[in-house]
């Protein structure tokens, strides 16, 4: 038999490093893992979900149209109250429409979100620009589909926009501006760099993209995706792309309510332009018409009984505790040739050793780390194949979200007697 | 801008027939549909859904587990569960292997299934062998995917495998059967046409396709959906095609929970060969990297407390009693001239019109049964775009799943109503 039963996208799709990571946490059990980027296990809404699934359930009309199927929209009670948050959020712009609940889709988490993005613009061969380092699920699904990534080197405040505008200039001179369909950016304490884009770079970016389009031939999107956006406990919320005049119909915002509520109910949401989501729709209509109905009732009661954002405060409060510990721990244990990123929410550090140090999963460090049971993202993970560039292997991404604060402190003070060991010789 | 910003699986992506039908009715709040594949409202397992969340819920520990993420394959304990409970079904036959819970993985529904098994056999071009008429989700994914597909005529027992091999040969002789890759049965009362196909079907389906695998240079698989196995009301259940000496890794079996038990949870799940697993293991972890934890967990205690099975009991007897209600109806109210094939499980009849009489939605019947406010499937939805036959169109899927009694009987009065007069013409 010669000839191959598998399709070219299964036959190129790789094992998610991901699932590596997960299956040697599971193999040790003393392992303290720094590297899954699960939320905090004591922080879920245990009671609150029960509570409000108790009332939806407590109804045989509720609780009956809650376990049937719904639209492959999803509820429009979850995406009105959605849509309404969101605009709140970015201060109640002036252009209301694209916050409208007519443009949103509920999915799977915002992971699968992401998905039907790539599925619905991307071709194999075609481009899409990414932030260098990036979040290595994404990465996966464009080599999934074919699609080559050029990564765009990070600043303090996101995206160097003098970098992202010589990659236009050169794919435009190279004639390749017509395979590029997108700029994919994690807006709010990046994953994996805890960074945060600016409302300014946001702007920028989006000009710089309009100004390439007549080469293109066709839109070109920025993908922001803000699934960390409400973890934030320092500094101020910054406003989305879709706040920018002018600009609503080239952002593709994705979000998700498995961050920061209840992580296990996976449910996320859309919001695009007309043309991509009716191709969404269309796709999702095929992958499932529709997430759970029961789940999105539960997060639509969350949401109006006032009960996601009380447990937001509690949420933030708990994160910024640990991002505290883990700072002090950074501190104390690291050796002071690494440069350790501090982020203003979500759940992760980004951690830069001298460059003479690889910290890939062959590496020393890496394995000297696991010989001690404590895990980490190797940085290198993180960054897409982009052959315009060497792929930097001196990082780690470290979370402070699924291990408790007594395995924060002894996780960072084995990882910091590794890297002490690591440097001297 | 002339360049495309879609992809060519965005652009071949067709809005489902099924949005149309559902927006029909949403728009029609006194329309009867025996459209919809709805479950039936009433039938919904409300309050031991309640309790078996409370019971989850209620404990801290398995409480903040179900709300965590769990792992893509999906929970141990529910496939566990759902592997014994196939095997048992199946009458534990002599080779447990093909039910080991290590090949399976849990999806959102069985849709997920489908298309994920799409995704990994097939590329543009290739072929998916079909049932003549089939479930038009699945064509909407095979069309989606650019795959044609080959619509083979059924029989009362399913399949005609004499057309099935006639096709195999036509496809070998044009040097075709190398884009073969599978053939996809709904084989317990199919959707559309409530048909089961035999077990000794199914053996020699899978005894034809391994007699053209050295030909297509690859395995053929048999996809066997028992989305509506659970739903018997009559006559014996057929054991699956993993039932099969011999021919395990062939099979790639989807099933569901959305049918048998809470529609709105949407748990579905897939057993198949290494191979395909590992394929969409790795898909799955593209598109969501697993199913809610929560609703995971819910169904394993459903099964394991034993509700699961106490519901079954109730809610066949309950597809019973509506389906004998239809068949009434019909009897009384439909012309003589058409055939009505009565399913013994599941949520479909078929009624098939003198062929002079096109049941399409353009025709006079849908139309006048329209404006009489009662919608059902016309048939030639059901059927593949397969340029070697032409498509039928004179038949309608009539669902009792969910309308009530009452508005069963009365849209059967109205739809006998409607036939007569055009048959009079």
């Amino acid at each position: 038999m010669k000839a191959h039963v598998l399709s070219q996208l299964g036959r190129r799709t790789e094992v998610p490093p991901i699932s590596w990571l997960m299956a040697t946490a599971l193999a040790r059990p003393q392992l303290i893992s720094l590297a899954a980027g699960f939320t905090d296990n004591a922080s879920l809404p245990v009671n609150e979900v029960r509570g409000l699934l108790k009332g939806i359930l407590g109804s045989a009309r509720i609780g009956q149209a809650a376990l049937q199927y719904g639209t492959t929209a999803g509820d429009e009670t979850l995406r009105r109250l959605t849509a309404r948050h969101l605009y709140a959020l970015d201060g109640r712009p002036a252009a209301p429409r694209a916050y409208s609940p007519d443009r949103m889709v509920i999915t799977n988490g915002s992971q699968q979100m992401l998905y039907m993005i790539t599925e619905a613009l991307c071709d194999p061969g075609d481009i899409v620009l990414v932030e260098d380092p990036s979040y290595f699920v994404f990465l996966g699904i464009l080599q999934s589909h074919g699609v080559r990534a050029r990564g765009i080197r990070m600043q303090q405040d996101g995206l160097d926009l003098t970098r992202l505008g010589a990659v236009l200039e050169a794919l435009k001179r190279s004639g390749e501006l017509r395979r590029v369909k997108m700029l994919y950016l994690i807006s709010y304490y990046q994953n994996p760099t805890g960074r945060t884009t600016s409302f300014e770079k946001k702007a920028g970016a989006l000009k710089l993209l309009r100004r390439y389009e007549r080469a293109a031939g066709h839109p070109l999107y920025l993908v922001e995706d803000g699934a960390y956006r409400e973890l934030r406990f320092q500094g101020e919320d910054v406003k989305s792309a879709l706040a920018i005049k002018g600009y609503s119909d080239r952002v593709i915002y994705a979000g998700t309510y498995s961050k920061p509520f209840a992580t296990g109910t996976r449910v996320g949401f859309g919001l695009m332009p007309e043309l991509v989501l009716t191709t969404v729709l269309r796709i999702k209509g095929n992958h499932d018409f529709g997430s759970s109905n029961l789940l999105q009732q539960l997060l639509a009661h969350a949401l109006s009984s006032g009960l996601y954002d009380k447990h937001l405060v509690a949420l933030r409060r708990r994160y910024a505790r640990k991002a505290r510990v883990m700072r002090a721990a950074l501190k104390q244990h690291f050796p002071t040739e690494v440069e350790c990123w501090e982020p203003d929410g979500g759940l992760y550090f980004w951690a830069r050793l001298p460059q003479r140090l690889p910290s890939d999963s062959a590496s020393k460090v890496f394995q000297k780390a696991l010989a001690k049971n404590v895990l980490y993202v190797p940085g290198n993970l993180c960054y897409a194949n982009d052959p315009t560039r060497r792929k930097p292997n001196h990082e780690m991404r470290i979370s402070y979200g699924g291990a408790t604060e007594a395995n924060l402190r002894k996780g960072i003070a084995r990882l910091g007697a590794v890297l002490h060991d690591c440097l001297r010789k």
